[in-house]
């Protein structure tokens, strides 16, 4: 009966239209923030460096799985105080230092607070998992004044994000058998070696093709 | 001078309102009837299908370009007739299976007539592009009737996007000396046979995967 | 019982991902075509015809009280059947004659269907509302075939969107003392009337303007 | 000659992708600003206040315009340094009061500097121009540090905006009979005392229906 009355509250908070709009306003800066460097980018480099951009309000389902994971309190403030992945952008480059790129200079804004950086990248979680994970705060700015809103930014390539779509339909399979898992477990983890692998070679040659000759003057994106 | 004019006159009859408007109004029919495939494969397959969608009208200068290459005239009657990518759609998805999947949905609808189709996933060009093309025909209604309009669509997965970005780099190039480009695209065609190699290794695991166990009943875009 | 179970079925339709994808479909079908009319016209005339385009997919509470009302059975398929505004577009056009032009180029279109023309403009209803209804059936085309999707659509003026919100107001109150409703009611009434009348004028004004002198050259939204 | 150039190299500027960047951003900032102080009065006061938002960046003519009327120079600097209106925003509201909340509200948040404010409400203009104009500064941020820029806000109601239509099609005619451009003039400050008139006869009304009763729980934009 607690139980089902803790939910139904967390899940009244997480529904209410002020949350919900704070969570999509820091959404959109960030969005904002990401489209405007991505024009920069374009402008510098002559080629896109964003795939594509997604984003997320963690679901009430979500956030009780994760809750009850972590042994911790099922309610709205141990949610927003120990939850850094309410609010959650994705940004999916072409290639690894675009990565970096894109993440130094959102963070060198002076209005973007950065509270943590998990580089995935450069050690990549046992399963295979690679991304670069800001935490970050954003003013949101109300008539009652100005209120930090944390969102967490994943800055991933192509290759990595392919890879994360089979780690992902994985981890909604239960029953499986122990074995079979492991099995898979082993495979996706190689694959995950041979992406980063493939990445690594894709962005050397990219290098190469850049220092050679001269440009022509007008690009377009071409249709083979 | 009279090189001159026909540019000229070309490019006031690619920038008027009423040729954008029709090419416009073809790109968002396809989009969206390539928006509400991926929200049908999402209901049946419980993940997303594709990673982005983009289009472009060709440019006044990119026509005249391939126009000349072909050693055509250089006039609006010859670039509609002659070139079918005036108007393009991509579409990229994430495993090559889907390609297939969402190319055929689209063709069976009844309003779209299939011109031509290209499969440089089965058949890849020489210097290792791979993408389905489909060259296709939507109708657009206005007050003086119906009229055709002529889409490209391309359709490929994110591996084979990611490796079209370095060619793309690469055709933008001039002034490089021959034994560099040769050896340049050697390692691309080499790239493109990996990719090619990753991409299936990924979809027989993705099947794999999606025989086992049983789903959990809700899923979110996991942010790990 | 009975009644809620009905109640509860009709939801689970209504919420119903294939529903709402074909609902959706027809909204952007209709849309899509009213911005390209709305493009059209501005090149042909120089100035926007359409203030603003708003949509919404009839909820089911709203379903619910309008069969109730009707005193038909809650059910889906009566729903579908006998409402023709589960479907719904609005565009707000500045001018009454603008009204007409757009809903005739539209009605033109060979893959509209008129199921149905009430024109609230030339016979306002007693309250003093005042739109051009359209109920019209557009294709949308799956894999399945093709099938018909029903669509209202309302064209006002601002000054009869300005008057409808009113009365939108008024609707929504309960509890009013009968007095009190009937001085509204004959205020509302009157005030639809004059602002008939400021429509006129104004468009009279315009069509003066219309004919004067010469257009300079390049136009843009002034900021005075 | 150096008239050519001068305004060649304003027009170099103003099209250059640094400037116009910085111009959507700033566009973008104050737009979501709106749209989130819109869904807050939805929620405080159920019903709509904002009709549409729309935005644009002064052209090159337009601007050279300005500057020759003003007897200002023709270059970049003075653009910047001397005109209000380069990025422009407009919020059309239905009620006069809802006018004024929004640009409050707006003025309050910290991160918006307020310029100067025009109350063309309290104080129309001659012509009978009908607006609240607010010139405010937004910080933008960059990987260079925080840039102010600024925005001119123009604040009205569908019926001054319905207005301002016939305004803006007449400042565009040139070439017209002194008494005839009196006489419209005439007209149109006439019709803008009448358009108040009804605005603020309509804002009474709505008071005394917020007044009224109670409201029904479930509210959707009523299809008649």
């Amino acid at each position: 009966m607690a139980k089902k009355n803790a939910r139904e509250k967390l899940m009244q908070e997480l529904l209410a239209p002020e949350y919900r709009l704070k969570c999509e306003y820091a959404i959109h800066i960030i969005e904002l923030k990401l489209e405007m460097l991505m024009e920069q980018f374009y402008v510098e480099c002559g080629r896109p460096v964003i795939s594509n951009i997604t984003s997320r309000i963690k679901t009430v389902d979500s956030i009780e799985r994760k809750l009850r994971k972590k042994k911790l309190p099922i309610d709205f403030a141990t949610a927003e105080g120990k939850l850094s992945d309410l609010v959650g952008v994705r940004a999916t480059c072409f290639f690894e230092d675009d990565v970096y790129k894109l993440a130094e200079r959102l963070m060198a804004q002076e209005d973007v607070t950065v509270i943590r950086k998990k580089d995935y990248i450069k050690k990549p979680k046992e399963n295979g998992y690679h991304s670069l994970h800001l935490t970050v705060e954003v003013p949101i700015y109300t008539q009652e004044g100005c209120e930090k809103k944390r969102v967490e930014i994943q800055f991933r390539t192509v290759a990595m994000d392919f890879w994360a779509q089979l780690d992902y339909q994985l981890c909604y399979k239960k029953n499986i058998e122990e074995k079979t898992s492991q099995q898979i477990q082993k495979k996706l983890a190689k694959y995950a070696d041979e992406m980063a692998g493939i990445d690594r070679q894709m962005m050397r040659l990219r290098r190469q093709i850049e220092k050679l000759g001269t440009n022509t003057e007008t690009k377009e994106q071409p249709v083979e």
